[in-house]
């Protein structure tokens, strides 16, 4: 009749496509913390009794010890974790539960539970990106001064050290911790009491609640209270744009693993090898991080369409809001500890990318500043004459300071031999001091301020 | 160490990011059925004997039959479902069941066993659509002359009727229907075969495996056959449109059922009522399809971002193909069966409905086409001399067929008595009955070349 | 050829493909800005001499005044917006123009001027948010009592008030310039000197020319500098926020102007009329805002694709960067000041929302929680008897305060004929005196802090 | 007021918000035929006078000529194309304009001119395909037995020609042609004729404007016809599908032309260089057309977002639909033309490539398919043997095939001199002639039915 899979009719359906147990039961813990808050609340409050609101409490704790145990009972009559952890209450403590429900809804209840949710999620997104940020400094201070290809356009440009390349994505987790601070800061408003979506008549504290539960302060609209998803939303975007970050540096993992390049070797640990081939070593954890972003995004989309032109107050639309969530942070913080393992473990051939630095005239602009600093030439001019020298080192078939000064002169004659101190890899990345330059020593400079604002000595 | 999920380090986290069999032993049955005819093939062609393939042939009904009564063991060290079975089919038969592994490989395994999943869930959305083809005509057959408002800008423009308006989502079901056949059609070549990514030196007999698992050729480049997702995504695209469609009729059901509209009561069996309001039913499932579809359009961006700049052959990425796949059908089977069972268990009013048509001078531009038709006016000329018309109406607090002839021949003098008959609901639909147009006449002929085709008696 | 498009072969894709002067002359102004502050700073720096730094910013000068009067001429050849303004600066000062180039490329170039149009963008987004959030407090401060039903799943819930609803979104708008202003704030480096990727040998001052742009600070890591997009990103995900906030608004809109509602009348100037139908006003604006949420959402899918498995450093695809967030830009600014000018100009009828409001039994909840706090039944009893009134009311086809005290004390004996006062709308909306609830008083207080806040006198 | 930009209030936002000529006058070719049909139809159904309809035909002509020559003028308060047509057409011949106008609506007219112009850019996707294949057949002809590393995971695997490979993109090309061609069926029926949403009252012949315009038939349902966007979207996931698989092209040709690979080096006309380094060939269009991608994933998921919950028939939201189909074309045949001029101008270093094979074990498999064919050993089994001696040979720092046959028999008794033959690149390729595998034969085989389809000589 509906194509086979709902033999049992609408009622069957309504069943499925309705619960929301299945996935909202992750929120049990958020459940009954914020239950609890409203409990105790009510009975300081007088709204109930404080023996109510006690045996509430006590209620409240023995489920949250039969959950830890046990898991969470997938009931679909009970549709979600609000009436599921309330139908329990019910059958321990009797209709003494039902005052629970006074002054909140299932509304501001959902609200509360997934902001609360989603605080722990940002605060396991910071705690990944730490723990990252000290696998890139670590490791970019052991690498500091090693030279290897800065490409653009994947194309050799001119030589930077392996430590500045690395402290590229500092840079890139530290605006990750901002933004995932911001979506926090952002949050912290809270939203019980706000109940079906207009507030209560009942004289409740709501600072007493969101107090307890962490808030700064309650929110200041019951409509827009139990109709915001902001606070997932940017939870979201901020997951993707950190996943965009990782995906980056897995792209240059996965090109750097293959053979042609062979700048890097997977640990063992993160990659799968093959019984018929030992020295192949896939970089598959890489893969999979840039896989997983792909996900992540479409977790992000999925939200924003969801939410988008929805009518206050509360749609059931709504009640997918939190797959994507759950989705994109479980792959999140799967693919930061899988990149912090990944830099932590992985072993740089640095022998071969100063190989590949070396070739490729990619000292050809430290040429043209020679030209312009100590010959005073226009850059534009400069750019030319090293054109020529490098088209003459191309047509020998040598290095750019494989030239003989005779070489170098012939083609202009300010060139003296003060050039050839300036055409190796090593003085090309020394000479690039300029602030945030790949210079060794300001890649160990800017290494040493990050050592110590993550507290990591090195 | 990586943020405090992964205490046991690297490894831990490498199982967990690498094991896909938490959601590809969904794939289980295709698994085992391609198995199967790699294995007869294997036998027939003498690559392996017949007495092996028989004893692998036998093997693999066993696991299927396990499977069938027990579900599938989740085993992350087995990482998926290939190495599942096959692990399970070396307990069972010993050594032998290495062969089976001859000139095959998981990559070819794997788009094997999926495009195989997917095949299914084209027809299961055809299925349903099907079904829900048949509710719109049952139910348009029944409404082919109920008058309704028909809404532009969701402003009442012109009379039209219910049994017309649900044969629009007749018409876009129906090239859902094509999508998903198209979609079909061009995944009907077998990459079983294609090994690794460069075809097998063994002599394999492709067309036999293909034609087993019903496909019409192998696939012809192996290098393409083991990359390629495209029948994924042909799958998720046609779903998404599919879904929008739905979500437009859902849209509308929620408008309707809205107080203010009142043009339609949902059925018990899929709403919720308020046990404080029993007059009230949520339009929840109407509700959760178009929420579901934020998620469907999220899942084919997932993979269309996950696909995008991915190097031949295999990438690891591409196991993030299945999740969105397997989330996306299940959405859109669900959303198809909600749609069909609220189609035929809602009660439509077609009393308000005909009301609220008669309000809002929908029949203003029978009035101008009358005056082009019979006096022969150019029609942006009998455009301003109907909205005169509409003015003096609007200005007596009357419709438009309640102003007396002199009142409209004062506006102009080419109208006559005539013109009354036109200006009905019921005669404004009728009248519109060119190709396609509203008249319950062209309607019913629609709907009848539509029953037939379905092949339901009305 | 190649499709048609091309007689003229590769050269002409090439020229097509790669120009981007069509849409990034947009940043003429921000490009003459930062090389400004370039000259400036290598002049004073000594690297240029201080009149060749002087005759540069003369010459840039003249260039701005050309560009502001007669605009930036599109020669495909000269490629992008940096090379044109070169190549004038070039023709109008002579070789003097090529040291303008010294210590940079255009791969710092794009990154700085992008940047400071972005930041550009942040700010009229906040402009355009602070002049809606004006409109929407002076709107709810005229409408702070006036009772409307307050809908979940669009269906009569319980009264609120109009002002309440308005103030809803004041409250987004509210965490929208919150994440802008953090956006702002994650800007505000400067990429200038990065250079190529590996910043420059020449002993800049990246301060002086970070603090002549406004920017806190130069950026401390030149790879990362020119691979950095992820402030267009913030743009955009705010910016989709934003509008997915105006596209709730604009659908409320939509159905409120629609007859069966009739709760709003779009003004004049923001909608369309029909020539035949003048009673008739489409609410094209309210619809434009809605569809324009979708593209943004688009634009911001866009950059993340782009983004997304990037290697470091410049990549062309980049340059793929600005067409989503100029786009977007556009958009929501005009989506923004469409729905202030919306919100200013519409007539709300005020009589149409209190009859609504008065239908559909929105006050059974007060009724609930009378017996709670009146006769301390828990609230889940209330609930039960709360439906048996309504089911009586409803039988008997009159409002819940139309049944007579004997019929409600039949039902419950607790019920006194204090229960009246409870049931009408003004009342209902009266008791939701809760923080943030949409008590008339509520609703005033949060008003005069808005309105002092952002500084309009009521 | 509004945030700066709109200084003249409300109706200059809305003339800028309304107007869609600045984009809809891309359909200016596509609006004169459509009106051109329908005027045509009139005068030969007698809803107008034959003279009527000429002089109208006459005056559309003149317009055409004029718009051919000096351009579509961009009049806001004309809102777009159709009236900027429409009034020109008035000015032209005066109120006899006027009648164009009878038995239609700016709604089905819209629908009409897209379709047509939808239909276009099918046409010149699948040309733009054609011109591809012919590429991608002629070098894959040239290299049919070229050998290179067959990758998976971007690390060797197997040897694999380079004519094989091509081919695989002939393959999803093919795909993509289908794809292309499916649409362009489902969008064979005509919605002019369908008026505002309702149809008409005027006896026109449908299937004669259906048929001069090239359609099968007329559209079934006109609230269906003038709601539907299904055949952009259509065009929109094709060309996402389309711009997918060329990404993919993409990141091979730019990781190929890396210089730690140097498998191929880019056309002149189609990279940019570098005056300081002339060997430098940046592969610009490939990044542009990888970055593309993303930009036309973008348009897809802003269709479908604007579409998701829009309820019938027109709403203006739909006027979103132009621009993203726009610029997705735009850019597809852009990328299209710009890959086939790389395929044809790139040159292949196929002795990299080669020497890239020989190294990494790429033909491991090769002897452990020789042990279970030659041997009869079970594949899992021969795979560990061929583990051990790839160990033996990474040990010994030599080839596979550089193994003495005492090493290998030490390893295994069951290897006889025969192995040799199969190690070489040259001999695995050759192996593998399985139906769609690398083997020269079988890529020539495939190459030559391609050829054939293509209507190529080689």
């Amino acid at each position: 009749m509906w194509g086979g899979r709902f033999a049992a009719g609408p009622s069957a359906i309504m069943r499925e496509i309705n619960a929301s147990i299945p996935f909202d039961k992750a929120l049990w813990r958020q459940d009954i913390q914020a239950s609890k808050a409203h409990a105790r609340m009510l009975g300081k409050a007088g709204i109930v009794s404080e023996a109510d609101s006690q045996t509430i409490l006590n209620g409240l704790d023995r489920i949250a010890a039969e959950y830890e145990s046990d898991g969470v009972p997938e009931d679909w009559d009970l549709e979600d974790i609000h009436m599921t952890v309330e139908a329990r209450l019910t059958e321990m403590i009797g209709p003494v539960a039902g005052r629970l429900h006074t002054a909140r809804s299932r509304n501001d209840q959902v609200a509360t539970d997934f902001k609360l949710w989603v605080r722990d999620a940002l605060d396991r997104a910071s705690a990944g990106l730490l723990a990252l940020q000290r696998a890139l400094v670590t490791r970019a201070d052991e690498h500091a001064a090693a030279i290897m290809p800065g490409f653009t356009h994947l194309q050799t440009a001119q030589p930077v050290t392996l430590g500045h390349h690395l402290m590229a994505y500092y840079e890139m987790a530290r605006r990750d911790v901002a933004r995932f601070s911001a979506a926090r800061e952002r949050l912290d408003e809270c939203p019980l009491g706000s109940a079906a979506l207009a507030g209560t008549g009942f004289a409740i504290d709501r600072d007493a609640t969101a107090g307890e539960l962490g808030f700064a302060a309650p929110t200041r609209n019951s409509l827009d209270a139990v109709s915001d998803r902001d606070f997932a939303m940017d939870y979201l975007m901020a997951a993707s744009q950190c996943a965009i970050h990782l995906s980056r540096l897995a792209e240059e993992m996965i090109i750097w693993a293959s053979q042609p390049y062979g700048f890097v070797r997977m640990p063992d640990t993160l990659s799968t090898g093959s019984s018929i081939m030992p020295q192949k070593k896939n970089p598959d954890a890489a893969e999979l991080v840039r896989g997983h972003t792909g996900r992540i995004i479409g977790c992000t989309t999925a939200l924003m369409v969801t939410m988008k032109g929805l009518p206050l107050a509360y749609s059931k639309d709504m009640q997918d809001d939190k797959p994507p969530a759950f989705e994109a942070a479980g792959l999140l913080e799967l693919c930061l500890a899988a990149m912090t393992g990944m830099i932590e473990g992985c072993t740089f051939n640095t022998e071969r990318m100063r190989a590949a630095a070396e070739l490729g005239y990619a000292t050809a602009t430290d040429l043209a500043d020679w030209l312009v600093r100590e010959a005073d030439i226009p850059f534009r001019e400069a750019h030319h004459i090293t054109g020529a020298a490098v088209k003459m080192a191309e047509a020998k078939g040598v290095a750019l300071d494989a030239l003989s000064l005779d070489d170098l002169r012939g083609i202009d004659e300010r060139i003296d031999e003060r050039i050839f101190a300036a055409l190796s890899v090593d003085a090309s990345a020394a000479s690039r001091n300029s602030y945030g330059g790949t210079a060794p020593d300001q890649v160990r400079a800017r290494v040493a301020e990050a050592a110590s604002q993550l507290g990591i000595a090195l």
